[in-house]
């Protein structure tokens, strides 16, 4: 039976043909070490990085505001940036419920070891949005000194108003992290006109990029600690890294057949120029409204027009883990279930009965056929 | 002109045709996101990594005494491991003059931050080599709490005595890291003769495999805590790592391609079984051999009974960098040139006025032809 792939929250697949071919050629042809070699070879590898990282600040409107910064993954990068803050116990750090734990770890870890509080955006409990009213005066009566917001929930799809969010958090001269894991690639994210000092990305994700790339935008003047020390192919007789951006925190030797694939992935959403986020929004729509029909069906919903690419729901009488076994074997579906690697966001939507949640996230590739074979197995799984 | 690519010691470059080809079949077939979704394609992903992690530990005899951790780099392994290990001010911690910044680096922060004490394993100028005796003598007057000694130097070559530095180091029941990086893939480790407590490993290096992985052998028994946090697929609503060996220090999406990668080129040294050890050491022993009769040559050697794959030297009259791009743009040679991030032992080869060495770095693929053009190249370089 043909694979239905409804796992692109996890990681979009496949990938577009042109970056399988850049990461075949570049592994053959370019693979040598970028940044530390001045033979030819190593200075091509080397401009293929700095090429990558103009493609990258130019999808976000970048260039005049913001670095980019490379990592091997998003999760590295949010250890770098909560790693490389400066706490202290006097901190208010805020988070949405949304938060992934590639936040909510590291930030755990930074906590225990500085003892400053974080507390939790405030959320309507009826649509599952944050509630900006209430977050408003919390701000106030709590002065907040570093915000997390994800900018796409990996459970729900919800897409937070992180522009908002940011313009109010700024009031307070607070630092905020955008973790754009989901959203890259997807949604237009606008760096002139989004305040944020941080901007993580993933490039396995919605970029349609290869996995083993990933990193931040960091705004210009941002200062951080290096996390992660290591050589860099220059100023090699001092013992600590150096200083110069992004320099300080690349360490390693450069993931030159990941960079590729990213850059690949770059090229294709600049020009074949497609609405991918229309594709997505138009299923997921679709999907919503199909699944809503179903009495046999709980879910989980963002309100319309703030929803895109991730449908949680789940089975009456099923716990999710048993719909995903079921959605597999039986009828070659592939979803996530369980919770996801969000551990705060599922107070709010009650599913611990079922033990999380089935999330079915579709993607550029993604067809109504696929959508309409996973409502249809919803269908029989629910009437038996 | 033919590229002589002579900077193994960076990265091994080309890799075996199976590494391609694993990595570019993966990338198109299997490239989901492993130990998250339980459906088939996930645990079949799942099941290249657990496979890979088994031949891993088979190469180093390590299936009885350890676990190995991946990472995407050796650089972040060593981070996971300064970074994860108990340090206090009463530590005296020893490192060889040999290591790497991947080594010094990450443990200058950590000194930052706790204050202890690192020295330097002494050395015998005459042939650069570590002098036991004396290192013997330093140990019992300051009882070793931390070392750390890289397998092959990545300036001069010198293969280091592991074993028997291992051996008196663990008479103070010191913990003792080893940055095979240079070594793996082209010298046996057996971890059941070789009791250090961690080794670390690069899979771009004498793996032959692709950037993107590395990692290292942790004995059984051994604990540090986790340095980079994030989500497991695993435990999810803890906000701590989970408990679990190896995934509390595995956070994030696996890198499936890259570890395809590192697997073929595990099953390429074990079925093709040629010497590599001899192959590159035989043309170590001629480059260095016709090198020496160069008058215009300085070199930096260990003795030839330690010495492999890399050959360090200069040409009077020449700043390091200066031969670098001399073949690079006449010869069509690739070197590296400078001080190799190997901030601590440029105090002993006395090469300040070179600005560093020439580093010439053989690997698997090198013909002779290919070092006798260097030959070639150093002696009209030398002559003008």
């Amino acid at each position: 039976m043909k694979l239905t792939y409804l796992d692109n929250g996890a990681t979009t697949f496949p990938k577009p043909e042109k970056v399988y071919q850049a990461m075949d050629y570049v592994n053959r042809n370019l693979a040598v070490n970028a940044g530390r070699g001045s033979y030819d070879l190593a200075k091509k590898a080397t401009g293929l990085i700095d090429e990558t990282r103009t493609k990258m600040l130019s999808l976000v409107n970048g260039e005049q505001v913001a670095d980019v910064i490379f990592a091997p993954s998003a999760t590295i990068a949010l250890n770098m940036i909560i790693g490389g803050l400066d706490w202290s116990e006097n901190d208010i750090c805020f988070v949405s419920p949304f938060e992934h734990n590639a936040v909510m770890r590291p930030l755990k870890k930074a906590q225990d070891e500085n003892k400053f509080e974080i507390k939790q955006l405030p959320v309507i409990r009826e649509n599952m949005t944050i509630d900006l009213e209430k977050m408003e005066y919390l701000f106030s009566v709590n002065n907040p000194t570093k915000l997390f917001v994800t900018h796409i929930s990996n459970v729900t799809g919800y897409i937070l108003p992180v522009k908002q969010i940011v313009k109010i958090a700024k009031k307070y001269n607070c630092k905020v992290i955008i973790d754009a894991s989901q959203s890259l690639g997807l949604i237009d994210i606008d760096l002139v006109n989004m305040q944020a000092d941080f901007v993580v990305f993933a490039g396995h994700k919605n970029m349609y990029g290869p996995f083993g790339i990933g990193g931040f935008y960091m705004r210009k003047g941002e200062k951080i600690n290096p996390f992660i020390a290591g050589g860099t192919g220059s100023d090699s007789l001092n013992l600590n890294m150096p200083s110069s951006i992004p320099g300080m925190f690349e360490p390693s030797s450069p993931n030159i057949v990941a960079v590729a694939g990213l850059n690949a992935a770059a090229n294709v959403i600049k020009e074949e120029g497609i609405d991918y986020f229309k594709h997505e929004k138009g299923l997921t729509d679709y999907l919503t409204l199909e699944l809503s029909k179903n009495k046999n069906v709980v879910m989980y919903l963002p309100p319309k027009d703030a929803h895109v690419g991730i449908v949680a729901f789940n089975i009456k009488g099923y716990k999710a883990s048993d719909v995903g076994m079921i959605l597999d074997e039986d009828y070659s579906i592939a979803v996530r279930t369980g919770y996801h690697c969000a551990p705060l966001i599922h107070n709010h939507l009650e599913d611990k009965d079922y033990v999380g949640v089935v999330r079915a996230s579709l993607g550029r590739y993604t067809t109504k056929d696929d959508v309409d074979r996973l409502i249809m197995a919803v269908e029989e799984i629910g009437e038996e």
